[in-house]
């Protein structure tokens, strides 16, 4: 059994710790959060703490605060024996100190403390430095997950970026068509089949060929009109963007 | 029983064909379209023309035909007494001659040849100018979709310019999302699960609570990285224009 210190109470480690404490191959015997109110959520763990003086010693310790205090929050590990991971998708393994076993376990999947992450089919992203290492990373990992993917800090970081796209914009896209409905007087559910169509074809088919609109059509006619309906000028900038874009990418196909 | 005259050879025209073809309520009397080759998807129909000179009489003549077509089309209809509809989310009613009863058929869903549209889940917006039509084109939806509304020409409009944002925009930036993982040399289909997720919690939570990401945290750092990190210019000025509205729309609410 792997024995695990959880520190951090954000969304990734909450889901994280609902997702592994159930799991009879692992045990977290320890979850370090700085506000005592922030660890309500970890009462089922035997020992919680909102300081590092008295760590336990423990097979793999989890650093899933937000990036800019990974480096400060792992220096309190570097005389374990412990492997030391982090969560995050654009810190280097290289943020960790190399004086410990150091390694990286990555979720790529939108994380938020309100829904509940079905990690079965997330890919975990694992990175170390020996092949015990990441041996003991693939147990951790395929506890949660039937999808593990090695990748270099540099791989792991261009992910990141890709997930920004397809997600966190993507997300912004539906709140403007969200406006757009509201403007409209339309319930924006009546977006849903076309919302979830549009995300399972790109991963059905080549998202190429995949590709509709007046921007891909040169519709010059529709694409000014479009933006003269449009009142935010952030959305305007959007739309010309993205259709230029988009145009840049596929020529004169059509 | 209904029946149809369908003009038109293209995405709509085919999936409308294909969806309509076996309802015992409807049936599909005649197919039109300028080019003989592409009326072969249609031979199970009992006759297609390639012209106008000898419509058949018919209690519906749907035109699925491109946007700027519509217009032209339509007036080889003016005589008929049949109800004529377009399809189309961005043009209004009155493109049709004002001589007919008119109507618009619009299905609110990404269409493509190569894929099968399930219509039961699609929105189908409809429009007439009577009761009496409204019935006709009610019962025509219902036979392919449990969701019919009723819209004006400007609300179909913004639905149309919602479904550019949540649809081809989108489309794109898992283009984008692609070509990244083409550079870091990861499959593709790694994204698919955060793709398919960030879908499923727009029809599920608030799309203004489901924001995440370096933009709405303002991690000036990562973005500054993401922005070096992109090679494209069209790419870095999505990401700029996405990221500066994304501030603009959440404030400093992190």
């Amino acid at each position: 059994m792997l024995s695990i210190v959880l520190i951090g109470t954000g969304n990734v480690a909450q889901q994280l710790f609902t997702a592994l404490d159930n799991k009879k191959e692992v045990k977290i015997i320890q979850v370090i959060g700085r506000d005592k109110k922030k660890l309500i959520p970890f009462n089922n763990c035997p020992n919680t703490a909102t300081g590092y003086e008295h760590i336990l010693d423990s097979n793999i310790y989890i650093i899933a605060v937000n990036d800019d205090s990974i480096s400060a929050v792992s220096q309190h590990f570097k005389n374990k024996s412990g492997l030391v991971v982090h969560t995050s998708g654009t810190m280097a393994l290289s943020a960790l100190p190399d004086s410990v076993r150091r390694g990286v376990f990555y979720p790529l999947q939108t994380i938020s403390k309100e829904r509940k992450v079905d990690f079965s089919e997330v890919p975990i992203c694992i990175e170390a430095e020996s092949n015990e290492d990441y041996d003991v990373l693939k147990n951790l990992a395929n506890t949660i997950s039937d999808q593990v993917q090695i990748m270099t800090s540099n791989q792991r970081k261009l992910m990141h970026l890709a997930a920004v796209f397809v997600n966190n914009f993507t997300n912004h896209l539906y709140l403007i068509g969200n406006e757009i409905c509201a403007e409209a007087q339309v319930p924006f559910n009546i977006l849903n089949p076309l919302i979830l169509e549009t995300a399972k074809k790109a991963t059905q088919m080549s998202v190429l060929n995949a590709q509709t609109g007046p921007a891909i059509r040169h519709d010059q006619i529709t694409i000014e009109q479009h933006l003269e309906m449009l009142k935010k000028e952030n959305h305007k900038d959007i739309y010309s963007v993205l259709s230029n874009s988009i145009q840049k990418t596929h020529g004169n196909k059509l």
